[in-house]
């Protein structure tokens, strides 16, 4: 019998999305449960199975039809598919595969959910067609995903595509969540810039239509929109850093394009024009053409690339 | 017949290195000729493809018996095999495959020769048995290549590995190379670092055993380790910047292992104690603890590479 469907599992903090594919790859039906954290998550598994398997029943699939599962996952994924240290939903150095796969009898991949996102983008999304990708995630931090010749890059330590901690600044002196000082994520994620944005609004007496209380981003990027001065700085601020940060990745990748994800990229043109002038100022002359553009999957992505590494991997 | 030989053809401004391997990748003998520049090089792949098929009637090996040829060029080669500008020997556009292909009925690779020296120290080298590898080559320039799961990551744009145009510096006023400013080549190479010792000497009158006139890179390091207070800062400013734009690229490829290639590398252990020094300050930190070592296979490394080529891609 001919393996012509596979699911995707993307696992997060509070839901988990669950995506049925055909052997193409194309989403036939989609889904999301609960995460129950309780426990340390000990059931989130046991759920994922259970809702899989009754996925399978009530259309009538066996499991000699099934490709496999794809799994993403909020925290690291080595490249020999081992899960560290997931904070998120408490699990420590999870064997989330065998597990998986014992409930299933199905076969199991595992990434990083923003290496996933980077897949199904490529697959699927604003990476369609080309043969490389580096996606940037830019929502509560700054994650990322790189993805070469159809194939991610889990990173020896489970470490690729973490972009956002590349050290942009020598002068910080507020310490990032990863325990450093100066990293990417702590000037372009959705808080890096509402931090930015506050501590300018505190030291800069222009006026403003920004106000501290109950500051977003969004706010600085619409305000930004709307020509106000103070905004348009920071927006500057958050192209050039992360323009940079780009360049000097795109430099030794050279990837075939730039993805830009997460809630932050919906900001779309006023971020995507300034971070692509300053990516051209800094990157290798060879890459200045590089199309940096939004992502187009949103939520989606997830269970994209978890279908994608069935295919690729 | 078994294909049971390879080649390996390191083209470079002065010499063609050229080595014949066994199937499983061991040198069996290697030889130089000699590179003919004139009339933009057009000789160069018709002297390479006489020696290979010399060598060939010499062992008597029959074209059924070799897998093919491997070249390195001193130039870009993107992801399709195409060899951009090679100003080094004047050529421009060239079917480097498709030409030799021609001339010897041979199956052709091609790969810039930074980044095929770095799949040799993979294959053959100091990145032996590792998953993946970044190898930063500190010579006339700084050079680079990647090598995730046994293959060059190449570039869209041939730009794959070009570490030396990561932007360092915003304060540099001199112009690289690459017609921007503030690179790493320009304090990293042989030639920056006798630049700012240079530039230190004409500000700094602290007594030094340095001398301006006909100082090499080599010079600094050996002042170093003899404690001489000027070249160790001197070397401290090399490590620091050499291993934050190392820690940057290592915190979203995550590579098993950071080779350090190139004529400065010889500087050994006080390179790479500094380089290191700073690459954990900077780095993510599950990337801590990645060892950062000397290349080891020194010239060797292009041809091992160049078959390396025929092997896994």
């Amino acid at each position: 019998m001919e393996r012509e469907f596979g699911f995707g599992v993307d696992i997060g903090g509070t839901s988990c999305k669950i995506g049925l594919f055909d052997k193409e790859g194309n989403l036939l039906e989609k889904w999301q449960i609960h995460t129950h954290r309780e426990n340390c998550g000990e059931g989130i598994l046991r759920d994922v199975a259970e809702s899989v398997i009754g996925k399978m029943k009530e259309r009538t699939i066996s499991g000699e039809q099934v490709i496999g599962i794809g799994v993403g996952i909020p925290g690291p994924v080595s490249e020999n598919g081992k899960v560290g240290r997931v904070t998120n939903i408490e699990w420590d150095q999870k064997d989330v595969a065998g597990e998986l796969r014992e409930l299933t009898g199905l076969m199991v991949r595992v990434g990083n959910d923003a290496n996933v996102a980077a897949l199904g983008e490529y697959v699927h999304g604003s990476g369609q067609g080309r043969k490389s990708l580096i996606m940037i995630t830019l929502g509560t931090g700054v994650g990322g995903g790189v993805v070469m010749n159809g194939r991610i890059i889990h990173g020896a330590n489970g470490a690729g595509g973490e972009i956002g901690h590349i050290k942009v600044s020598e002068d910080e002196i507020e310490t990032c969540g990863c325990g450093k000082t100066g990293c990417l994520e702590q000037y372009a994620s959705a808080t890096g810039i509402v931090r930015m944005a506050k501590n300018t609004l505190r030291t800069d007496s222009r006026p403003t239509i920004l106000k501290e209380e109950g500051l977003t981003a969004k706010d600085v990027f619409d305000a930004a929109r709307q020509k106000d001065e103070l905004a348009m700085e920071i927006v500057e601020r958050v192209g050039k850093i992360l323009g940079k940060a780009i360049a000097d990745v795109a430099s030794i990748l050279d990837p075939s394009i730039i993805v830009l994800g997460g809630g932050v990229s919906k900001a779309g043109d006023v971020l995507v024009d300034v971070v692509t002038k300053y990516y051209r100022k800094y990157t290798f002359h060879a890459c200045e053409n590089t199309p940096i553009v939004e992502a187009s999957l949103g939520n989606d992505a997830g269970i994209y690339g978890c279908m994608g590494m069935l295919l690729t991997e």
